[in-house]
C-alpha cells in the first residue's frame, strides 16, 4: 500500500536514521535505571513502569479497542529507543512521580493534546487539563487557560520532531516542562551577557537559554509511580501511527458521516425541524445528519433525559420521517442527570458526592451506572433510531474560581475522585455509546467537547463554543497530534465573508456542522446572530444559500477520497487531519506552521480568515498543484497568494491521485459515486478507495472491496479486489492529468 | 486591659452567643464523626486530625515562636465549637484530603491568604499559592492569578463572621470552595425560575444559589490526612487573635521599624548612597532605615552574595558611616545561589535538583544549608552592622507556561517537594534570618515576598510589585486576616497626586517605605519614572518634598500609638492593621468593605485614590470623630466626604486617646517622645504605651514599662507601672480634649 504519505516517511527515515544514529541505542528490555522497568509492549513501543502506577490510568479505563499488533508489526521493523535508557530518570515525592526524558537543542515537540490558541509545545510548560475553554464568571479567564494548555481534548501524549512519542498513562492534570527547567550543575558555564543591573522584571525575569534541556514530566497525584509509553519512529509520522494503533487504530466513520450535519435550534418543535428538513432536500442542500436539542434541560441546566412533551408530542414518528428523508437523528445531551430523569434515584449509589446544575454525576466506570443509563437510552432514544449523540459539558473549568462543574475532591463509588474524573467523563461517556452502537453493528459519528488518551476509536469528534476561527483552524491540525477529531462548526458569523470562510475550512475538516443550536434559521437566512432571531433575511440570503450549496457540494465531492484517509487512520493509525509538520518533521520552515495542515495523504490546506485578502504559504520540498486552477508550484519556497473569496488555497502533491464524486444530497447504502480522477504530475502515487456497506462492521468479517487507483504510461487503472459482493460504490467516468 | 478594641468584642460576644446558639455546641473531646479525632490543643483552639498528616506541614516546619498559651488562657473561657462535630465530615481519595465543614445561608468567610485584588472570599473557590502576580511572558495572566487567589502572603487560614476561624495545616496547593459547591440530595427541591430553554452559556453557566452550603477544603497531596485547626472566637476579632497567638504572637519590631524607610537604586554606589544619606539629614526628611541592592546577581539573575567591587569598595565602613548618621542598613537578596557564590560548591548537596537563574535553590529545612548560608552571612554582612534583609523572589508563577522560578516536581535533600517549598521558601529564609537576630537580641524589621502560616511572630512586612494603589490598600485591612504585614510601597507615580495619595496610605501602614530600586532620585526630585532617571527634577519637586516630609513626619507623631498597637498584636494578636468587618462582623455594611480598616484600637482609615474628589465612607456604630478637623460625626451611617488632597481621612472612634508625638528625624535608643494626648468624646478608652529600650528583647526579661493614659472628670492621667529602669520614653507636654 504504497501511498505518497508512505513514501514521504521512508524518505525520512533515511535522512533521520543518518542524523541521529549517535542519540539511539538498540533496545534492550533488560536495560533499567533509577529504579524503572523498561518493557517491550509491541513493535517499537515500550512500558517504562516507574513505581506502582495508580489504579484508574487511562489503559486501565479509557480503552476501547485492544492494540492493533497485527498493523503494528507490520511497521518498521525493530526500530530503536529514542535515547540511551541510562538517560532516563524518574523520581518520586510525596507529591507524586516525575520522570525525566533527555531532550536536545534544538528539539521540537509537539502534541500534549488539543489546545487550540497555540501550536508548538517546546520550551513551555504544559498542563494537561479537560477545559471547556470559557472565561468564568469573574472576569476573562480564557487567554490564561489556553496559555496553561487547557483543552477539550486534553491528552498527554506527545512527538518530537526527532522521531518518537510519549504517552504518559495518567488521568491528572500532569504537567510536561518541555526544555525550560534547569538541572543543576556542578561546573555550570557562567551567564553570558553584560554585567548591567536591570530595573525592570521583564528583563530580571526573562527566559534563559538552557544548555542540558530535559523534558521534565510532573505527575501530581500519581504517589506510588506511573507508566509512560515510548513510541518510536523512526519518523515523527510513524510515532504518531504507532501511538494510534496501540490505542486500537482511528475510528472508521459511517459513509453517512463524512457527509454534512446540521443541527436545528434548542427551541425548535418537531414540526419546524420538519419542515426546515424538507426545504434543504427543495433547495438541494446536502445534508446527512441532523442533531436535536430534546429540550430536557429547562430550569436546571441538568438533564431529565425526556422529550420536551410540547415541542416533541411524537419523537418516533418524527426520526422516522427525518429517516424517510434521509436524515440520520443525533441528540443534545450531557451527562448530569437531574432530579426530574426517571432514574435519578436509581443513579444516586452510582454517582459523584456532588452535583453540577442540580444533577448527578454518574460513575461511569461501574456496570451499574452504565447500564441505569445506557437502559434508559436504550428504551427511550436508541430503539426509536437515534443514531448518534452530542456529548456536552463533559469538561470542566479548572482556571474558574466559580467552577459550573464537580470538584476535583469529589469522590465516586468506584473510589476515583474528582480530578481524574474530570479526564475522563467524556470517554466514559463515548464508550458507553461505542459499545451499544458496536453491538448493534451500527457505525456512527458523534460529537463531544472533551476526551482523553488512546481516543482514536471512538468515532466523536470535539467541538468547542470558543468561536476563533485562526483557533478551530490550528486544532484541525493539531487534532492530528493526539488521536482525535475537530470540527470548527459553523454558527453565527461577523460578515458573509466570516462565513464563507469558515465553511470553507468545514469543508476540509473532519466533521462539516453548520450548528444553529442558537439560531432559528441557517446561517445563510441571516449570518448575524441576532438578525437571524429576529427573522430577518439578509438582502443577498439566495446568494449566499449558494455559495453555501456550493461549499457543501465540495465536501460531498470529497468523501470517497476522505473515506480512503479515514481506512489509513482505521487501519494504518495515520490521521486524516495533521499538521504539516508531522510529514515533513526535519524541515525547519514547518515547525510552526499552524495555519496549514494535509487532509488524507496528499491535500495541503491553507485555510483563509475574514479580512485577509493574501496568504503566505509554505510550499515543503517537491512539487506542488493548485487544486483549483491546477497551476503547478515548484516546493521548498513561500508563496504569497491571492485569496479571492471563492476559493480556499489548497495544493495537491505532485504525483496524487485525487478521485473526486459527482455531488450526492445524502448517502445511503447503495450510493455509487460518480469519480473524476485527477491525476497529478507523474501520478506516481496509487490511492485505494474502499468499498463496503459503509454503515456496519461487515468489512471486518471480509464485506469489503479495494480499488486501487494507479496511473501508468499515461493511462489510469482501476484495480478491483477484496470481497466485497454488494453493488459497486464506485464508477469512474474519467481521468485527468494535470503536468 | 481595657482598650476600646476589647470593649468591642465583649458586645459582639453577647449579640452573637444570642445569635447562634442553637448552632454551636460544647466542646466534646471524645466527639468523633467519619473517623477524625477531635483534640482540645489551647483555649479555644482544636485540633480536627483525618487519618494522618503529611510530614512537610506547616507547624513542623514554619513555627517560630511556642504557642503563647499564657495570653490564650486569658482569654474568653471555654468557648464553644462552631458546629456540632457530627456535622464535620472528611474523606481521602487517591487524590489528598477532602474536608467538609458546615456553613451557612448568609455566613461570611475572610481570609485565606492575602491576595491583594478581591476581598470577601465567599461563594468562590479559592486556591492558596504563592505568587509574584506578575504577567507571565505569554501574555497577561495577572487577573487570572489574582482571581484564583494567588497572593504573596499564601495562608491557608480564614474566618468567619459567625466568629471562628479555620487553619489547614498544610503547604499544599489547596483549595477552599466556600458554599459554591453541592452536596448530592436525594429529594433537591426543584430549581425555581422559568421553563425557557437558553441559548446563551453566560445564562447556563450561572451560578446557581446552593441550599445547603458547606465549606470544602481540598488538599491535594495529603493523601494520608491531614489537620485542620478550628478557633472559637466568640468574635471573629478572637478567633483572629487565637490563630495569632496560636502562631506565637505577633511580631514586635523595634522602635526604629516604625519610622521610614527608603530604598537607593539599584546601580547606586556607596558614594551616591552616603550622599543622598546626608542631604536627607539636611533636608529634615525623616529616615530610619536604608535599604541596598549590593549589585550581587549581575548577568544571571541569581545572588552571589559578593558586594559589587567597583559600587562598594568598603561596605563596612559605608555602614559605620550610615550608622553615624542615624540610618539601619538593610540588604536586598534572594536565597537561589549563583555559580559565583563563594558557598555555590558546599550548598550543592542541600540544594534542590532543579535551578532557578542559574542558581541553586538551597534547602533551608536542612541544618546544612542553614550554616552553610548563614555563616557567610553572619561572617560577611551581618557582623558589619546590617540590621535587616528584603529577601525578594521566593513565591512563585504557579499559573506561567514559562515561570521563572523551580518546578514543583522539584526534589529537595530532605524529601520536600517542590510545590511544598514553594510555599515554605520565603518562610523558611525568613525564619533563618530571625533566628540569628534573636541570638544577638536584636530586634528588626525586615522585608519578604512571600510567606505562609504561623507567620505572625516573623519581623517581615510582605510587599508586591504590583502596583495598583487600590490593591495595596485592600491588602492592608486583609493583612489582619492572615497574621501577616503589608506595606503599600512607594515608587513610581503617575502624577504628583497619585504619589501624595500613595504616600498617605504608607503612613498609615505596617511599613512606611519609599523604595527607589529602580529610580535615580527620590520620587519628589521627579515622581516620573523616565524623568527621574534623566536626572529632569519636576518644577514643583520642593513643594512636593514639602508635602513628602509633612505626611512623614504625620508618620513619626504617630510611632508611640503603633508601638502600642503592636504590643496588642505581640501580646494579645490583634492585628494592628486590620478590615472594619474583624470588629463589626455583624453588621452587613461592613462585609465588602476594603477601602477602609483599622490602625491600632481606635483609628478608622479610607485612603483616597488620585482621581478622586470625594469619597464614601462607612461609619459602624457609634460616634466618630474626623481626625484632623475633630469634626464629630454619628455612626450607623455611609457619609460622603470631600477629599481635597492635603488630607486621607481619617476617623476616631468616640472615646478613644490618641497619643501623637512631636516628630523626630530618627529614633534612637534614647528618643524621648513629647507627646500630646487627644481625647475624643467621653474618653472612657485607656490607653497603654510601652517604654523598653525599643531594640532588644530584653522587655520579655522584665525591662518594660507601662503607661496607661486614660481620662477621668475632665482630666488626663498617666499611670506608670512596671520595671522599666531607663530613661522616660515619653514626656507628656498636653493634653487637648474633643467632643
Amino acid at each position: 500500500m504504497r501511498t505518497i504519505f508512505a513514501t514521504a516517511f521512508l524518505l525520512i527515515t533515511l535522512c533521520f536514521a543518518a542524523f541521529a544514529a549517535d542519540e539511539w541505542n538498540t533496545l534492550d528490555p533488560k536495560q533499567v535505571a533509577s529504579g524503572y522497568k523498561l518493557e517491550p509492549v509491541a513493535n517499537g513501543i515500550w512500558r517504562l513502569r516507574f513505581g506502582t502506577p495508580e489504579k484508574f490510568t487511562p489503559t486501565a479505563y479509557l480503552r476501547s479497542a485492544p492494540i492493533a499488533e497485527k498493523a503494528l508489526s507490520e511497521m518498521t521493523a525493530a526500530p530503536k529507543m529514542p535515547w540511551k535508557a541510562a538517560n532516563i530518570h524518574a523520581y518520586k515525592t510525596a507529591r507524586g512521580t516525575a520522570i525525566e526524558l533527555p531532550m536536545t537543542k534544538d528539539e521540537q515537540v509537539y502534541g500534549m493534546g488539543n489546545n487550540i490558541a497555540f501550536f508548538n509545545q517546546t520550551n513551555r510548560r504544559s498542563v494537561i487539563r479537560a477545559s471547556d475553554m470559557q472565561p468564568g464568571p469573574v472576569g476573562n479567564q480564557t487567554s490564561v487557560a489556553q496559555e496553561q494548555n487547557d483543552a477539550h481534548a486534553a491528552v498527554p501524549f506527545y512527538v518530537s520532531n526527532l522521531g518518537y512519542g510519549v504517552f504518559v498513562d495518567s488521568a491528572r492534570y500532569l504537567s510536561f516542562y518541555a526544555g525550560n527547567v534547569a538541572m543543576v550543575k556542578p561546573e555550570p558555564t557562567p551567564e553570558a551577557g553584560s554585567n548591567e543591573l536591570a530595573t525592570d522584571v521583564e528583563t530580571l525575569y526573562r527566559p534563559r537559554e538552557i544548555a542540558d534541556k530535559v523534558m521534565l514530566i510532573d505527575i501530581p497525584g500519581a504517589v506510588e509511580g506511573a507508566d509512560i509509553y515510548i513510541f518510536a519512529g523512526p519518523s515523527m509520522g510513524e510515532a504518531i501511527q504507532r501511538y494510534n494503533l496501540f490505542s486500537g487504530g482511528g475510528a472508521l466513520p459511517p459513509l453517512w458521516g463524512l457527509g454534512v450535519a446540521f443541527r436545528s435550534k434548542t427551541q425548535y418543535t418537531q414540526e419546524m425541524a420538519l419542515k426546515l428538513a424538507k426545504e434543504f432536500r427543495e433547495d438541494k442542500m446536502p445534508c446527512d445528519m441532523w442533531g436535536f436539542e430534546p429540550g430536557w434541560h429547562t430550569k436546571a441546566y441538568s438533564c431529565s433525559y425526556v422529550w420536551h412533551p410540547e415541542r416533541f408530542p411524537n419523537p418516533a414518528e418524527m426520526v422516522k420521517e427525518m429517516n424517510a428523508m434521509g436524515y440520520r437523528v443525533n441528540l443534545w445531551e450531557h451527562a448530569f442527570v437531574n432530579p426530574l430523569a426517571p432514574f435519578y434515584k436509581e443513579m444516586i449509589p452510582w454517582s459523584g458526592n456532588y452535583m453540577v446544575w442540580g444533577g448527578l454525576v454518574p460513575d461511569f466506570t461501574t456496570p451499574e451506572a452504565k447500564k441505569i443509563y445506557l437502559d434508559y437510552h436504550k428504551e427511550v432514544l436508541i430503539n426509536i433510531g437515534i443514531e448518534g449523540f452530542k456529548i456536552d459539558e463533559c469538561d470542566n473549568q479548572p482556571m474558574s474560581p466559580k467552577p459550573w462543574s464537580f470538584p476535583e475532591a469529589s469522590r465516586f463509588p468506584s473510589g476515583m475522585d474528582g480530578e481524574i474524573m474530570h479526564a475522563m467523563f467524556g470517554q466514559l461517556t463515548q464508550k458507553l455509546f461505542d459499545e451499544e452502537y458496536r453491538k448493534r453493528n451500527k457505525r456512527t459519528l458523534n460529537q463531544v467537547r472533551a476526551t482523553h488518551a488512546l481516543a482514536s476509536p471512538l468515532p466523536f469528534v470535539v467541538y468547542s463554543d470558543m468561536y476563533k476561527h485562526e483557533d478551530y483552524i490550528r486544532a484541525i491540525g493539531k487534532s492530528g497530534f493526539c488521536g482525535t477529531l475537530w470540527t470548527p462548526e459553523l454558527r453565527q458569523a461577523a460578515s458573509a465573508e466570516d462565513m464563507i470562510r469558515r465553511m470553507q475550512s468545514l469543508v476540509f475538516s473532519a466533521l462539516t456542522q453548520v450548528d444553529c443550536w442558537f439560531l432559528d434559521h441557517p446561517p445563510w437566512f441571516n449570518f448575524d446572530r441576532n438578525q437571524n432571531n429576529a427573522g430577518k433575511r439578509h438582502p443577498d440570503s439566495e446568494m449566499h444559500q449558494k455559495v453555501m450549496r456550493d461549499l457543501m457540494n465540495v465536501r460531498m465531492t470529497l468523501v470517497p477520497y476522505l473515506y480512503s484517509a479515514f481506512m489509513d487512520y482505521h487501519y494504518k493509525g495515520i490521521p486524516p487531519f495533521r499538521a504539516v509538520v508531522t510529514d515533513y518533521p526535519k524541515d525547519k520552515e514547518t515547525f510552526n506552521i499552524d495555519m496549514q495542515y494535509f487532509v488524507g495523504p496528499s491535500l495541503m490546506v491553507a485555510p483563509v480568515v475574514a479580512g485577509q485578502n493574501s496568504r503566505e504559504i509554505y510550499l515543503p520540498e517537491g512539487e506542488w498543484f493548485d487544486f483549483w486552477t491546477k497551476k503547478k508550484y515548484t516546493g521548498k519556497q513561500k508563496i504569497k497568494v491571492d485569496v479571492p473569496l471563492e476559493n480556499i488555497p489548497v495544493f495537491v502533491k505532485s504525483g496524487a491521485l485525487i478521485p473526486l464524486a459527482e455531488p450526492v444530497q445524502h448517502i445511503t447504502q447503495d450510493t455509487c459515486f460518480d469519480l473524476t480522477v485527477h491525476v497529478f504530475g507523474k501520478g506516481d502515487q496509487p490511492l485505494v478507495l474502499y468499498e463496503d456497506d459503509g454503515e456496519t462492521f461487515d468489512y471486518a468479517k471480509g464485506q469489503q472491496g479495494m480499488l486501487k487507483l494507479s496511473w501508468q504510461n499515461g493511462q489510469g487503472f482501476a484495480a478491483k479486489s477484496g470481497t466485497w459482493t454488494g453493488s459497486p460504490r464506485y464508477k469512474i467516468t474519467s481521468w485527468q492529468h494535470w503536468e
